[in-house]
Order: structure tokens, then C-alpha cells, then sequence
């Protein structure tokens, strides 16, 4: 065994631990700076899209546009080098997102006039998607995720019943305002009936007559007080996560469960507890 | 006793099984086969409406709701002909909806004119409400349920104190604005109160005075205020159900109690737990 | 004693039961026509506030007003009738409103002109207070406002800070977007906050400068997780009267406690509870 | 030790104790007359600012302005005077808070125009955040503020998580809606977002296009959903805070836990619980 590969090995797992993990000092400040730059580069294409900034700083925008691109190849070519399966990591959904964030500024070059194509400049925005990526590590998440999980089908039941009371008044509006009143079709009723119940309120389609006000009063009623149930679902769901997650911060020493998340000491004995 | 006859009687009772029934697989595949159709069926008659959708594919949306006249009508005829008692079936809700949902298109053939008649091609979306019947196999919807049922009286009682609340609003502010800034009646009044308390806001009546828009920041702060009542209420009896509901996920060898709605084994000896 | 003032007495206390109390079955009866009758009449003098209500139908309201004028005049003297101290009960607050609910219609009479006084009409309102007495022995208003009063010191504070909150963004939209964009001054640009932080959002005056817009987002966002803190102080509070409530209801048998507000017998002896 | 000198630091301490401190009676007094002066002087600014008010009542609200300036000036000097540390006082936070508050007037007589500038009259205001300082005594505050505490992290993930749900839907609207209906930048379109995704809606843009509507709706009901999440985790934290808060009214006679804050007494010997 050489001892130049075995270093090339070290130095590859090395940065492998920085770039793919979240364990070690490096790899943490390497994924914050990372959110940065992404949001960063992001929000340099979304500022682009306002006239007077595109007139005025297109060209510094253009420059930050291409360190950018630049700084994310170099990370995509890291990623591909430490990555211990190469191809399995560019087939990976994260490998094509990485990819596909890199590709439009290169296509701007290669292919006259595509800088100006929308569909490829928007594909810059993917990047966005990589930030989900390093969310991964957080406690909070799970549980946040977990209770979500558990409450789906009850949320996803809750919405179905939504959907019908929303079909029922867009009918009801519907026949009752008639085109001439903004209710065109039934699927713009529809629309105006989504933006009553949830609250939303646009003002661009509102009732004119008086029982179409009346039905519109009533359908604000409904979405105000139907509002409860999702959250009373997340809510009972959540409280129950917590609780679970107090008891599994248990004292191994005198056995106590229930310590608050951000205890250190167990508060029956003293004796240190396990980092969660 | 004939066999073919045993053997027709056999059948329809598979058949009732798969159309009343939800247990079995089948039962379950037929179901939800209908929601779909019911739901595309309705969608067919709602962007109908839509004036360019009409003159471009009306002749496509008429064959698409004469295959789900039929089919709906097939459906029909198998539910008399396998159901215990057919006049009952006939007779109860479920019964009537189903044939009133099938009954417009035929009537728009035997009565000329009556196809354009929106009465009665609003009774076609009465299939909306057989979606209905094909939830009550959830047991998420059963909590639910329980826990609006546990709590419907304090909900009433709240929104009897909100219509009062808003009766008295829309006097005051029909006295404070009167009619020429919008508020021409207490009606009218009211209407503009339920739209502010439920923090709709469309803003096609606005408070014109300094004193009005006084009371409508109260209106608003008082509407934002009081949402918290209902969820309060639901989300209490939400989560003494839940606990309710593990405990009665009772381990049948060591008798411990308390676990989660996904849990198949006993947290405490291993054993496997009974399905809910 | 002559046996007709017994009787006298006798119908009195027994008149008094009806129409004072809640605990005959005749006394709720009298209670629950007097809501309607109280709704019926409100509702009467709302809708002849519409024009075209009142031009075509205001002779029948007219008439319908004096039926429910004579109907709570006959109650008022049957209340100052049967009452222990009627002139303690014609100085009490509710005496009070129920003299000021029946006095414009007669005041009409006698004072040419009076009729037609907004003031003296809206007096008529008055008798929408009065339903507020019938709802005292609702037990469900008394969890519900002991939850209320106990929470209401940390919602106050909470109002507290939303609106100094309020105050501050208020004066810096009005120094950012100025009076040629609809904050005229800061009590109009609290207006707009108001209207912004409670998600109401009419439209009336919006920001029109891209930093204006920047920071009414931030109120939006402000305002949609702050509405959080109300609903889960009184949700903290609700369930924890609800548990109380629940162990209150203690089995005298066996002494277990924590029945449902509805249990009707004790579920673990089977020992009948009593009712709340 | 000379009597007089003995007496001065007795009357110092003394209106240390009223000035700065929140326990004794008198200092109590002046921590709320305190916080009605700053109001009072606040809202004289705010509708100063209103053209009709200035106009006719520009004179009082002047001489009204001097009168607090005076007063403040007044218990400015006070505190430096009776301050243990009047360096580090008049370095502190609050110290500045309290100089700046009173300088406008001053700044107004001896720099001539200056009582024009906005930015100077402005300054007025800070003393709104001196309001904050005198809330510090609040038991209940303490309480909400640990439940936020202990839930920030969580709250953070998910508005980072909403901000991306925000930029993927602006994206999504800006290219579908395009410029021509008001959609002219990403930014303006994340503006929309969310005015729409926290259910304001101002309606001063809405989407024109049947898709735009389509996504619009969907936006208005992930809103209206995870509207749900924020008060699902408070409501948690919040429960679990008061829960604790209970647990530490502990009987010091037999040990019982759990009593409401409210208790004077022990629910099991009777026996005096100390005060929260």
C-alpha cells in the first residue's frame, strides 16, 4: 500500500465527512455556508427580475451570477471526487438537483440566445431544492415531521370534507350570482369560494346580491370555525410527540423520565444526562 | 333447492359484499373506483360551465356525461338487484340520491328544452353528496366526529355570542357611517361585519370615517382574538380523545395501555398488539 | 288568611318560576320563546333599515314592530308583577334595558316626529342585551369564561405588545410610504396595520414602495404567527379546566373519577353518577 | 457621620425604590403613571400628524408636547439623580432611551427649522420602548416568553421552510401570470405570496389566468393548513410551562402539587400556599 494513496484515501474521507456530513465543526460550517451562498445566489436571480435593477446592475449581477455558478461547480466536482460511489451519488435526486443548478449559466454560453430563455434561467432556482438537503439534521424536524405524519390521514380527511363544502357553496354561488356578477363558471366560483374560506379575501369577485352576501357571510363562518380543526389535530399530535420525547430523556442513573429538552442534569439525583 | 339458484344467491351476496360492503378488498377497490368517478363525472359538469371550454369540447363533455349517465345508471341497477330489502334501498337517502343523480341526462332526452334547463342539470352534482357515504369506513373520521359532537355545544354557544357581538357592530357602524360610504342597510351592515370579524377583508365596503375605522380595528383585533375560542375548545376534546383512544390500545398479555395509533407491538413485553 | 291572596301568592311565586327561572321545564320553555321573540323583532328592525324593504313592506313591519312592542310590554308588567322587589327590579340593568327596549315605540306615539329619530329607533336595539340574561345557565359559558378570566391577564399583555407593536410599524410605514400613498397620517397608518396584522387585508390603502412592501410582509408574517400565542394560552387553559371538570365528576361508589361530561354511569363499578 | 447627608442618601434610596424599583406600593404607582404619560405623549404625536388636527389644535398639542418634555426631563434628572451609578446608567440601554426621548424638544429651540425634520420628531417616539421596561414585572410574561423560547427553534425551522415554500410558489406565478397582470418581478411576486399565503389579501394583485388561480387557490389553502403548525408547537410548549407552573405550587404542610395560581389555600390540609 502507498503511502501518497492512503493519504489520497484520508484526504477523500476527510472531506467527505465535511461536505456529506453534519457530525463534525467543518461539516456544519460547511453546510451554513452553503444555505448562505445558495440563498444568496438565489436571491441575486429574483432581484434580476425587477426592470430598473436588471438595467442598472445586469452586469455586477451577471459577475455575482457566474461566482456563484463557478463556486457550486467546484462543490459539485468535490462531491463527485469524495463521494465513495460516484455514479450512484450523480443518479441520486440531490446529484441531479446539484447538477441541474450549475447547467443553465453553461448553456447561456454554448447556446446563442439562451441566456434569455426563461425556462433555463428559472432552472437556476433548483437550488433552492438543496437547502432542504441540509435541514436534515434537526431534531425539531422529525418531530415536526413525525407529528405531521401521524396526523395526515386525519388532515388529509379534513381537506376531502373541505373539498365537498367547497363544491357544494361554489354551485350554490354560482346559481345564485350568474355570470354577470363575476361568478363566470363554476370554476371560478370555486376560486372566490377558496379565497372566502380561507379567509384570503381579494375583494376581485364579491357578491352583489342580497342572498349571494348572505351565503358569502355564511361561508366565512364556516371557514373561520372549520379553521380549529387542522390545528386542534397537529396540536393533540405535537403535545403527544413531546411528551414521548420527555420520557425518552430518562436519568441513567435513578431512572427519572420527563426531563425538559434543554435539561442537563437529571432533577431528581444530579447526575449528568445524555445529550439528546 | 335448485343449485343455480343458490348459486345466484351466492352471487349477489359477493356482490353486495364488493358494492354495500367495505371489508373486503374488492369492496374496497369498488369504492374507491367510485369516488374517482363521481369526482371526474362532477369536474366534467363544472368546467362545462367555462364559456371557451363549452363551445370548444361541449361535444366531447356531452360523451363523457352520457358514459358516466350509463355507468352510473349500471351501478344503480346492480345496487337494487343485490341489496337484502330494494325497496328500502330505494326509499332511503343514499337510494334517492343516486337515482336523482342519474335521472337529468334521461330527462333531457324525453323533455325537449329541459337539457338547458339549469335546475335540472344542477341535480347532477347531486352525486356529490354519495362521496359522502363512501368516508364512513374511517376510523380518523370517527374521532373527529366524536370530539365536534362532544364539543358542538360550546360551539354553538360561541357563535351565539359572536352573532350577537356582530349584531351590535353592525348597528353601531351603520350609525357611525351611514349609507352614503356603503352601509346602506344593517343588513348590508351585518354583511360587512362578518366579513371584517372573520378577517375576510375584501375591501368592497370600507369604513370612510376616523371613528368607523376605529371600531373596525376593534372589529378586527376582537375577530382575531376570538379565533383562538373554537380551536381552544376542539383542540381539548381532539386530545382527550386521542388519549382516550390509546388506551384502549390495551396489550391482552400484560395489560399495559397507552399506545400510539401505529404501534404493533406492546411497548413493554413484546407482544403482538390487536389492530384498530 | 284568606285563601285568594294565598292563591295569589301562590301564582305569583309560580309565574315567578316561569318567568325568572330556568329550572321548570315552563320556565325554559318561556325563556326560548322570548330569545325567538327578541331575534324576530331585531331581525324586523334590521331589514327596514333596506329600502326597498321598508318603501314595500313597511306598513306589515310596522305592525309586526307594534305586536312585539304590546308582547314585551305585557312581559315587562308581568315581570314587575311577579318580582319579590319590583323596584329593585326596575332599577336593575336588565330591568333597565327591558324599559328602554319597549319605550321608542310609544315615545313615537306621543312626541310628533320621534318616529322617524335614528336615536330613539335604535333604542329598540336594546333588547338584543337582553338575551345575554337568558344564557346564564348554560354550564358550558361558565368552563368557557372561567378559562377566559383566568387567561385574560395573559392575553392582556399579549394585546399589550401586539399593539405596541402595532405602533411602531405603523410609524415606520408612515415615514417610509408618506401621505401621496394613503398613509395620511400615523392613526390612518395604525388603521392599515391593524387591517394588515390581523390578516384582514381590505385593500383600501396598500404599500406601493418596494421597502413598503417589504415590511408589510414582515406584518404579515408577524401577524400570522403571533395569532398563535392567544389560541394557545386559552387552549392550555380550556383543557385544563376540562380535566378539572372531568374529575369532578367523581363516582360516589367507588370514588373514580375523570368521567366524561356525558358518562351516565361509573365505568368501573357501573354505579349510576350524578348529573352535572 | 453628618445627619443631613445621612437623610439625602435615605431620600435617594427611597426614590430609587419608587423610580426604579416595581415592589413597594408607591413605585408601583409610578410605573403606571409613568406608562399612561408615555401613551398619552405618544398619541399627541400620532395624531399630530393628522392635517385637519395639526391645523386647528397645532397650538395645544404644542403646549401638551412641552408639558411631557418637561415631565420627562423632570424624571430624567431624577433617575441620574438618585441612580446608584449615574454613568452607567445614562450608558445603559434604557438610559439612552430615556435621553433621546427628551432631546427633539430641546434640539427643536436651538437648531432653528429643526422642529420640521421628521427624523428628529420621530425620535419622540422612542419613548414607546421605555413601556417595555416597566412590563419586566409581569409573572405571566415570563411564562409566554420561555414557552417561546424553548419553541424558537422550532418556529425558526418552519418559517425557513415557509420562506421556501414562498420563493417556489413566486417563481411558479411569476412565470405562469408574467408582468403583464401585475406579477413584474419575483420579488413583487413573493410580495403576493405572502399576501396570500398568511390570508390578507389585499387584492390590489390578483392572479388573472385560470392556472394562476388554480395555484393561487392551492396557496391560500397551504396557509390556511400550516397556519396550524406555530400554534400547535406554542400550544404544546404553552401547556407544559403551565403544567410545570402548577407543579411548583407545592403545599410546604403535606406536599401536594398542582395548584391553580389562583389557590390561596392547600386542596388537600387547607393549610396557607405561599404566593406566586
Amino acid at each position: 500500500m502507498k503511502p501518497e494513496l492512503a493519504s489520497t484515501a484520508d484526504t477523500r474521507q476527510h472531506l467527505r465527512a465535511i461536505i456529506f456530513g453534519t457530525e463534525t465543526r467543518w461539516g456544519r460550517y460547511f453546510d451554513i455556508s452553503l444555505i448562505v451562498c445558495i440563498l444568496l445566489s438565489v436571491s441575486l436571480i429574483f432581484i434580476d427580475t425587477i426592470d430598473s435593477v436588471h438595467q442598472e446592475y445586469g452586469g455586477l449581477i451577471r459577475i455575482g451570477e457566474w461566482f456563484f455558478t463557478v463556486l457550486f461547480t467546484l462543490e459539485y466536482s468535490l462531491r463527485l471526487y469524495c463521494s465513495e460511489n460516484r455514479f450512484s451519488y450523480a443518479k441520486s435526486f440531490y446529484g441531479l438537483v446539484d447538477f441541474i443548478s450549475i447547467l443553465p449559466s453553461y448553456l447561456g454560453l454554448f447556446i446563442p440566445g439562451a441566456n434569455a430563455a426563461l425556462a433555463i434561467r428559472v432552472l437556476r432556482l433548483f437550488r433552492i431544492f438543496r437547502v432542504l438537503k441540509l435541514l436534515r439534521y434537526l431534531a425539531e424536524g422529525n418531530l415536526l415531521l413525525k407529528a405531521m405524519m401521524q396526523s395526515s390521514r386525519k388532515v388529509f380527511l379534513f381537506f376531502f370534507s373541505v373539498s365537498l363544502i367547497i363544491m357544494v357553496l361554489s354551485v350554490v354561488m354560482y346559481v345564485i350570482e350568474g355570470p354577470h356578477n363575476g361568478f363566470t363558471s363554476i370554476p371560478k366560483s370555486m376560486y372566490w369560494t377558496v379565497v372566502t374560506i380561507t379567509t384570503v379575501g381579494y375583494g376581485d369577485i364579491t357578491p352583489q346580491t342580497p342572498l349571494g352576501q348572505g351565503i358569502a357571510a355564511l361561508t366565512m363562518l364556516i371557514g373561520y370555525s372549520i379553521i380549529a380543526i387542522p390545528t386542534g389535530i397537529l396540536t393533540a399530535e405535537i403535545s403527544h410527540e413531546m411528551v414521548k420525547m420527555r420520557d425518552l430523556r430518562k436519568c441513567s442513573n435513578c431512572g427519572k423520565t420527563g426531563h425538559d429538552n434543554e435539561a442537563k442534569f437529571c432533577t431528581q439525583c444530579g447526575s449528568e444526562l445524555e445529550t439528546l
